[in-house]
């Protein structure tokens, strides 16, 4: 029989980038497809602790239904360390607690979005937040961005072009894929921008914390005089992702739309997993598990830097990221790199191809590298392998 | 500012259960209202040793990035448990695992439902999962149902007169609110029309484990020969709900859909909590747990009957439920529950007035019963006190 499914469905794709995760679960494979954390550094002894401690003194709780909001002490934390990290100024009632921040995008789509709605995001921008929006199906109009976020004039222009703007979306920390941290004075001019059109804007800030140099900068809620942006966060890249706990902060109008929407999505998160990460806050110190993160991350980050000048053909152009798990590969423009990925794959060897990171396509011409989740012997084997390739393209 | 949001947040409200459950929070409230598990039978010795044995073998791929359908051993387990209880013949390519059946209500909205498409329920039918479709804007069309399930005649009725029904929704083990339990013969007369006129149905069995008296009868699933029917699940009654680990049962074009969604709605469920309910499935015996929380709740139902037969003044109905959490009070019409309610909440007794498990209104008169959650003096003395209060209205 042939079944009939809603409108959106036929909007919805396979992720480019799980489809290849899958590809490269051979171990063969080196892989700098995937956002994956280094899974050494997941806190396993500490979590034994933790776990133990829940059950044992809250265990009935723990394993409960729970407020759709979240665990109030988990919440207040998240509040607090975003405060001191990103100079925001939020309570524990701003803070809705969801599965990862990809809840967080799918929930904004469900708040924000009717069919036909234009959302602006930068150019490339996250593809998991392209493929959660295309289920309300608006339609994504590109500001182009350069090494210090998204170009303000290009943005008003943009504004004053389309009458229908829901939402604005950007990752202003370390930016997925470009690995591209907007300057401060980029900061402040869009958000001069914004509040003075009034625009909704989601900042979605999953590896701020993961700065390898100079200054952390402050979130663009920090600046956020009418109440205009959401801010998205996980513990998916400073703790660990297998948890699924994330977070939303706005202001309260605004939270109670997303608490309506997680109510009817899912009831709650994970009541064990959000009491063993408030556990862990209280019992350790996650902030020496982001310095430990951040070492590894730097050091991976420098050798396949260097080992792209020392191996890379000439014409190829890629970004410097300050931080974060992301740099982004330019090739000439004549080369597809999805072509590149497929002779890549026979050396066993992976990336994802930069076009899904473009809402309308185009822009065959890059690719994503992750380099915190292989060790360094296999960075520069892996870099070496795909320079090889690269040779017989460029 | 005014912000705007998505037509569909004019059509989301807060779920009247989940607002009294918070009032309901105060130690000296005797509850009927929620739907919660005794935590009293969590095993939560029993979770301790998983959850540190779960860390120790496999802690880095516990707490990592996974696969969007879900832990292939506990896919299995499920599959093979759906089979042996329910007579259904599913393989583990079958199951997605979901964050409880909530989130399959919710993905089952998004993957059928466009705006205006007719949705058959029962009447009452759960109001959570009322609550999950409304964001996809149907229409709800409900289904007159007596206590053998829905009404066949007025099923086919229905499905005549309205030609854009995209969905039918039931609940036949023990249903949220009635406590009702479908016969055999309404399952396989249900089973023949809905696979002449070919319509996909929701097969929503969170509660049919847990029988109390009578034989288990099959899924509807296990007689769909056309491939129609989505059986969701969750192990929120029979384990706890906490881990929020539910799944999707379908075949597997239709949960390909499923794993689209599932992918852009938050990637995957909580890695470390499906590895730790596979791994207690493992190391014991989850039938047995089972049979301890039925032993419970079949003497907390006794009770609450037997209770209410003696105390409730005349003219007042009330279902026999042979199994699950629920029983469903019928007052005389000229009585309102939420009126009852107020006045109940004074006596710290409560419950959740019937007219929001309807959506399309009225049924002022009703409400639903919970016995799983308080222990038999509490049952007891609730019911005196509710007792009383109905007295000053009958």
């Amino acid at each position: 029989m042939n079944m009939r499914f809603a409108r959106r469905m036929e909007k919805i794709r396979a992720s480019e980038t799980r489809e290849i995760l899958k590809i490269t679960e051979r171990p063969e494979v080196i892989s700098f497809a995937g956002g994956l954390p280094a899974p050494e550094m997941f806190p396993v002894e500490e979590m034994k602790q933790v776990a133990v401690r829940v059950l044992e003194e809250e265990g009935k709780k723990a394993l409960q239904y729970a407020t759709t909001e979240g665990f109030v002490p988990l919440r207040e934390k998240i509040a607090e360390r975003l405060n001191s990290k990103f100079k925001t100024c939020l309570e524990t009632e701003n803070i809705l607690i969801t599965n990862g921040s990809q809840q967080g995008l799918d929930f904004s789509g469900k708040v924000f979005l009717d069919e036909e709605d234009v959302v602006l995001c930068e150019s490339p921008t996250y593809l998991a937040a392209i493929n959660a929006f295309k289920a309300y199906m608006p339609r994504f109009v590109e500001v182009p961005s350069d090494e210090n976020g998204m170009i303000i004039e290009e943005l008003e222009q943009r504004i004053k072009e389309y009458d229908k703007v829901k939402l604005i979306y950007v990752i202003p920390d370390f930016q997925n894929p470009s690995g591209v941290s907007w300057s401060m004075e980029r900061r402040v001019k869009f958000m001069e921008l914004v509040t003075k059109y009034e625009i909704p804007v989601l900042e979605d800030n999953p590896y701020g914390e993961l700065r390898f140099e100079g200054d952390m900068l402050p979130a663009l809620k920090s600046m956020d005089e009418k109440g205009l942006v959401i801010l998205l966060g996980t513990f998916s890249k400073t703790f660990c992702p297998g948890l699924r706990i994330g977070w939303v902060a706005a202001e309260k109008e605004i939270l109670a739309k997303y608490i309506l929407v997680k109510q009817g999505a899912d009831l709650h998160s994970s009541t064990f997993d959000q009491r063993i990460i408030a556990k862990y806050m209280e019992d350790y110190d996650l902030d020496e598990n982001v310095e430990k993160i951040k070492r590894v991350y730097k050091v991976r980050r420098d050798l396949m830097l260097q080992t792209m000048k020392e191996e890379f053909p000439g014409g190829i152009r890629y970004t410097y990221p300050q931080g974060g798990l992301f740099t982004w590969v330019v090739l000439p423009e004549t080369i597809n790199a999805r072509e590149v990925l497929a002779k890549c794959l026979d050396n066993n060897v992976a990336f994802v191809p930069g076009g899904a990171f473009f809402p309308n396509g185009e822009h065959e011409n890059t690719f994503r590298m992750n380099y915190s989740n292989m060790d360094e012997d296999r960075i520069v084997e892996g870099i070496k392998r795909l320079a090889e390739v690269l040779r017989e393209f460029v």
